[in-house]
């Protein structure tokens, strides 16, 4: 009886392991050939301008998840044939300057004109807030229920670089998704600027009249990189003022150097509250378009960003895998105790830990 | 005869080949020792407040021949435990702010208060422009004669990384030959100031009164490094517009967010020609000294400057490695075709490069 047991047991253990390996490897091609299908579906879903679908491939860049990883390579290799034919607007001001009334006017005249635009927001705060610019998207309520409109609320991250990297992956998704016009808001404060300029085509600076740069937090840099400045909130009381900020800022801005795009940055009045300016605004961009499309300009700056953005990414990457290696983060810690007792200099201790590496 | 003949020069050989054997090893020790020598009698000399010395020692730090690279690294190892005990003061301002009139004067009192002051300077452009800032040393007739001041033009180099690698071992070299007060003077455009800002304990922005910020080229991020800022040419026709222009910035200060330092950047005026004023920015310089030491501030500026500069160090050379090397320099133009005909993404792009790397 132990004998026949055992047998018994032998013999079900090798049906019971062969049938576990054959369903393990039909259900793994099953998975593969399902996840497949599944991009397959999504992607033409997605370029067949399905928004449910867009949302999902945007949710898969998005993912931390290393499974996900693939995926969604495989999603852009698909779409990205069908990008780069959209216009790319950055928009920013200080908290209180009235950007979402500005997009939700901005939306609802290009939606009318014909045009269908995807908003996306870069806010590297909202890893601290846990909060997104956009998340609370009652603040637009009228785009938001728009089906020719896409609002995203920022993608999160550790870094600004995880963050950028992510939204410039949507830009692509939503250009394959047949959006004309991509808008990226950032919330004007700090380094996030800087980010969408190298992104986008035309960047607008939205300002308020009467404050000045000191009290909007407004840095210089900031005033340099846009192509137009529109003085928001310019009703009511505020319109005098409005006036005479627009003749103030065309003054200034005829002071910097020429921009390499040949475009004299503009300066113009609107009240995204009483939808007034709104359109010219649009005309202005669209003047700008011509002129930088007719001297490449346009062109030549789009391939600069993809190029800032090759070595950007190569950059950081370099950096932390140098300063993430135990034995550099370890011998780090001791070199910078030897400076501190002034035993050795910046510039010896970056050799010797180089050397290390090597 | 042949036999003999071919002996002798056997012989011959053999003694020629022992004998340059002979002499190059001897004249090799004879160098090294030599080398050795003048080494030490150098910082010798130099830690006696020899001036010659000190520029010879400086000289062989900023050689570019390959072989000064030990001897550099040798002189900073004896000097590194005498430095470290000077105050460091940078100093910018447009050019025609009258900087060179500035420090004259002010190098002038605190020789007369029996300070010894060095005076460098780090001007990138002068790279380009083949010619230095403080190289026509005659602009300071009075600062170049008097024996308790050392002027040093300067250090050319192809980077600002490089020049401020030099600029920063200089300091070294001038506190280790017993400098009380290293100035280092900035041409005032560009990027130079965050450099020499991140080298120094106090930041001095010398300004001219009625001309705007616009027409001073003084971008807002260095009013926000200086710790105080002095307005120049304060005398005559120009005293009540100086005046005047020193309670506006006053005002404007104290609406930037307060320094860690505890400091509150202090506005002041002055006339380097006539003389007035020099000796309280050196009250004010006193002052912020004992504020930051007794806050320890000084100190941690310092290390964090350090911490910065070996970082800053491995940073360059880690990107100069990865994008010199054959393999990336062919590859990266391919992907940057790859890009600019939308079969890729930066990302992408980088990722493959990255991998190739490795």
């Amino acid at each position: 009886m132990a004998k026949k047991s055992k047998s018994a047991l032998k013999k079900k253990e090798g049906v019971s392991i062969s049938e576990v390996t054959n369903a393990s490897s039909i259900k793994s091609i099953k998975e593969k050939r399902k996840a497949a299908i599944d991009i397959n579906t999504l992607v033409k879903a997605l370029l067949k301008k399905d928004i449910t679908a867009l949302s999902r491939a945007i949710t898969i860049i998005e993912s931390k998840n290393p499974k996900h990883k693939a995926q969604a390579k495989s999603i852009l290799n698909h779409c990205l044939p069908h990008a780069n034919n959209s216009i790319r607007i950055g928009i920013t001001g200080v908290p209180g300057v009235g950007k979402s009334t500005f997009i939700e006017a901005f939306g609802k005249h290009l939606t009318t004109i014909g045009k269908r635009i995807a908003v996306l927001a870069i806010d590297p705060s909202s890893t601290i807030t846990k909060g997104s610019i956009l998340g609370d998207k009652t603040r637009m309520e009228d785009l938001v229920k728009n089906e020719n409109a896409f609002i995203r609320p920022s993608a999160s991250g550790a870094s600004l670089g995880g963050v950028a990297r992510k939204t410039r992956e949507t830009i692509i998704l939503c250009e394959a998704a047949g959006f004309d016009v991509i808008i990226i808001e950032t919330v004007g404060v700090g380094q996030s600027e800087t980010t969408v300029h190298s992104m986008v085509d035309f960047f607008l600076l939205l300002k308020l009249a009467g404050a000045g740069d000191e009290l909007q937090g407004i840095k210089r840099g900031i005033i340099e990189m846009a192509d137009t400045i529109a003085i928001n909130k310019a009703d009511g009381d505020n319109l005098k003022k409005a006036k005479l900020a627009k003749v103030e800022f065309n003054r200034a801005l005829h002071l910097y150097p020429e921009k390499s795009s040949n475009w004299q940055p503009k300066v113009t009045t609107c009240s995204a509250l009483k939808n007034e300016g709104i359109d010219a605004i649009w005309d202005i961009i669209l003047e700008y378009i011509e002129t930088t499309s007719k001297n490449d300009f346009f062109n030549k700056k789009r391939n600069e960003q993809n190029k800032f953005w090759l070595i950007q990414t190569i950059e950081d990457q370099l950096k932390s895998d140098f300063f993430n290696t135990p034995k550099i983060k370890k011998a780090l810690v001791n070199q910078l105790q030897l400076i501190e007792n002034n035993k050795t200099t910046p510039f010896a201790a970056a050799d010797y830990l180089l050397k290390l590496n090597n």
